[in-house]
């Protein structure tokens, strides 16, 4: 039976017209550096590890698991999971913090440190910096995801996976980068992210939340282009492989309101119920990825929680986001599911401590949140459960980078052969570090820390080195010890940086070095929301005014 | 049999005048004004909680429990107890984090900004302002403890306990604040802190983390009395009840270092299992009360933990004070207390982040550490286990002030009648909310928190304000909200000021109103070192100089 399947995937790959099943994976150069010092423990680990995803096979009537692949928004570190720290702050999320009962904590898991590039890295393996995509945007913009990055799901769709997006994707407004045409069979997502969908509406305009199109002067307006109506902007769209994306729920001239919002994120949740009842009665195993737009919520006109626990919008949304996760693993218990299927949870990057003192939240173990390369910006609460396989109520503390659940999952499938081979992989395969449930068992121990196409930060073992901007003395660099110093308020350089800082450089330079063999890529480019097939008038009004925007530099 | 105690115990009280069993004890405003509200439960939760301490009593041959009271010094809030928290700083704490799973965490515990009114607090049952301990002394100092106050091993020697004491006292260096002489059978502890003990020796001068006595110009010194030093100071001593003390582990003329410190500390401990074997010979329930001066330690000079995780002085400390709790632990099983015990253990007050650079530790999840009346410095793990009394693997969130344990204890040990009834007692009786392990039977909801005898924050339910300066427009104080802002950064009073500052400053008006019917008192003061018979030379003369000091303001 799995030498079947072996079969058929092979025939499959040869679509993926870069992967060759024997050519090694391309890796980063730190990477080459731990396999010289570790290559006969790794084919030891990698043959039992071999041996235990193929009894899992055998015993699953030849196929591999599925996987239900959670990420959720703008979440802090310790904000899920953990009962003591839930107590300081007065509230409980009790079927994650069960879930984390159930499944292995990895505590020290990096994204990066916004949405899209967590994201990005997720999905191709890659550093978004390498493709263009370290950056995100809120309004229309005609830029995306490249088609030529092999992403998660097509590997998982070629080795024969049903595949099934909802929720956020937020990884371009343009054809090309969208789920249906990225190896998903069906998806439902908005086409922006939630700083359009919760707050750039006339709600959070008329809370004061945001600066927008019906706040300003218009005597003095001469730009009608310059603060864009979000209810102009495509907001949700559904479609399925190969079929043009249709937007839906809402009519032309419909206002976008926080009412519509919430009934969104309530339709995606309904949604995913429903993917894993169609996807439970095929015979494929699936991959189904629910990216809610929850906790982070910031408007208070549709806001019902008063006598939630403590108040405060991002408790209430988070206490919302843990009964729906209630309500998924109670679903996959009834669908007889939850033995053969891998839940992945995990938070896509730090608190957004912009809204901190009207969240009523904000950053605790480590200091920062979105879009900072500290630790709170970066280091997020992430689970992984598989009965059976990986150890319940276990906590695996290696270094984990967002990037690596795309090797590690597609291991999981039996898909390593599907993966690219003419392009760096930054993905490290961590099957080891949670099959063994050992933290010795890990083969990452750097991180390179872009803010958008910026080295920030470089990260080996518990050391920091903070990149000193360019024309600074690199001498007075800030270099930290995140064991000693969660929050990096103590540069130690005084004390280690003889040594430290220099070698740490060494990393990031080879990393750069290697970039010349590698040479990095730009996102794709288009004309926003081409391939919708229900463009709201005022929508293709909206995508006029950013052509005469894009014009206005060419002429 | 437990009426022949109760007689017993009431004979003894006549000794304690201040006591009568049937007047209500005095407690302070906030007090009274939550027991208008829920007088008709509390009685109903008292009759309870009498019924489950009888029953435990006449399951245990008519006794009260024993109780062991480990308070640990300087550590900061979740360094113990929580794994997950335990991989973010890459150590590990196995024996106290299975102490937590087999108890119950306080996870709203606050103590004193510092040691010496922590413990004073905890003695007391009152607030260390009330009678001028709120501050501390490093050296000679010639004040401490009034031995007028009725401290817990008093009311328990009466209540028919064997109690004993062993390490660090820190409430005084005169004879009427030692612990021999209020209520302890036996006691063996330094006269000073670990201040004095792990860093101003010669080890800490030769490495430059504390100035001191050998590190300067001779040649411009006129003042030899200005820098003390700190091995003619009295270090540990020794005493029974009625008994001169003597001081042990130093002659003549020897220096003290950092390696006489480890092998104090290794004393304490080694005498914290003979105490729990002697007294478990006994007939008497007991109460053993062992004091750490661990985790903190700021010398490398003995330092051998090099192979440690991932080094840093205080995580040393810290495995250690993990493995010495284990023994403690394994050896009440062996002598078949651990049914019967209850176990405190809690820290003394948050983190010394005056020592973070060097110590390899910070603050994580709370703002400041010692000596700060921000939460971080205030805020401490605290557990209590008592086998089938209160919930094993529990959290009770409720607000708890370390003074709550002395009324509590007293309580669990059947001797209430025993506190006096001439004084406001701060502390507040919260045993209904740890039997029935429900934060919702709290009696605690507000807190003056003083440094030394200023009161900095007022907290009250989640909210908290800071006390604007003298001459400083209250206006502006800065108000918190602790479930929402655990770091106190984001202060709320434009929100929420509106009402809430102004009826947080009467909870503080309250308080003190109360002092005019109760007014404060000063700390007891005397001749340094009288009655210790065996004074070493040096120690005389640093006597004599303290005293031309002190006679120095009277000429």
């Amino acid at each position: 039976m799995r030498r079947e399947i072996i079969l058929s995937l092979a025939i499959s790959a040869a679509a993926l017209g870069a992967a060759a099943e024997d050519a090694p994976i391309i890796q980063d150069a730190e990477f080459y550096i731990l396999q010289a010092q570790h290559a006969e423990q790794w084919a030891e680990d990698d043959a039992a590890v071999d041996q235990m995803l193929a009894d899992f096979r055998e015993q699953n009537d030849g196929k591999p698991p599925n996987i239900l692949n959670i990420l959720i928004d703008d979440v802090g570190f310790g904000d899920l999971g953990i009962p003591e720290l839930n107590a300081i702050r007065g509230y409980e999320t009790p079927n994650i913090n069960q879930f984390s009962d159930e499944g292995m904590r990895m505590s020290r898991f990096y994204t990066e440190p916004s949405c899209t590039p967590t994201r990005v890295a997720q999905m191709t393996g890659r550093f978004p910096a390498r493709q263009g995509m370290g950056d995100t945007a809120v309004d229309i913009a005609g830029f995306g995801l490249r088609g030529d990055e092999v992403i998660l799901p097509e590997v998982l769709s070629e080795a024969g996976y049903a595949t099934r997006h909802v929720g956020k994707w937020h990884m371009g407004d343009i054809e090309q980068s969208w789920p249906q045409n990225n190896g998903f069979d069906w998806a439902a997502f908005p086409i922006h992210q939630q700083g359009q969908l919760s707050i750039f509406n006339d709600d959070g305009i008329k809370e004061g939340v945001v600066v927008g199109n019906r706040d300003h002067d218009a005597k003095y307006m001469l730009d009608a282009f310059f603060r864009p109506d979000s209810s102009t902007m495509v907001t949700g769209v559904e479609a399925a492989k190969g079929e043009k994306a249709r937007e839906v729920h809402m009519e032309a001239g419909e206002r976008w309101t926080a009412k519509k919002y919430d009934e969104m994120n309530q339709r995606y949740q309904d949604q995913t119920i429903e993917s894993l009842n169609v996807l439970a009665k095929g015979d494929k195993p699936f991959f189904l990825q629910y990216w809610p737009l929850l906790p982070l919520h910031n408007t208070r006109s549709t806001r019902d929680g008063y006598d939630s626990a403590n108040g405060g919008l991002y408790v209430e949304k988070m206490q919302q986001l843990d009964a729906w996760m209630g309500e998924i693993f109670a679903e996959l218990d009834k669908l007889g599911l939850a033995e053969n299927t891998i839940v992945l949870f995990s938070g896509d990057n730090g608190h957004f401590t912009k809204y901190s003192p009207q969240s009523g939240f904000s950053a605790m173990i480590f200091r920062g949140g979105k879009a900072d390369t500290t630790e709170g910006g970066i280091r997020v609460d992430a689970f992984i459960r598989w009965p059976g396989m990986i150890k319940a109520d276990g906590i695996v503390n290696n270094m984990f980078h967002v990037s690596d659940m795309y090797q590690t999952l597609i291991r999981f499938a039996g898909a390593t052969h599907l993966i690219p081979r003419d392009r760096i992989i930054d993905s490290i395969d961590q099957s080891a570090s949670l099959l063994f449930a050992d933290a010795g068992k890990g083969r990452r121990d750097s991180l390179i820390v872009y803010s958008d196409v910026v080295p920030e930060a470089i990260i080996k073992d518990q050391l920091k080195l903070k990149v000193p901007p360019k024309g600074e003395n690199p001498i007075g660099a800030k270099f930290y010890n995140l064991y000693w110093d969660t929050r990096e308020e103590y540069p130690i350089s005084t004390e280690v940086g003889a040594w430290g800082g220099q070698e740490m450089v060494r990393v990031l330079g080879r990393h750069l070095a290697r970039k010349q063999l590698y040479p990095d890529v730009e996102h794709a480019t288009g004309i926003p929301y081409e391939g919708i097939e229900n463009l709201r008038p005022e929508t293709i009004k909206a995508v006029d005014a950013w052509k005469i925007k894009r014009a206005a530099v060419q002429k």
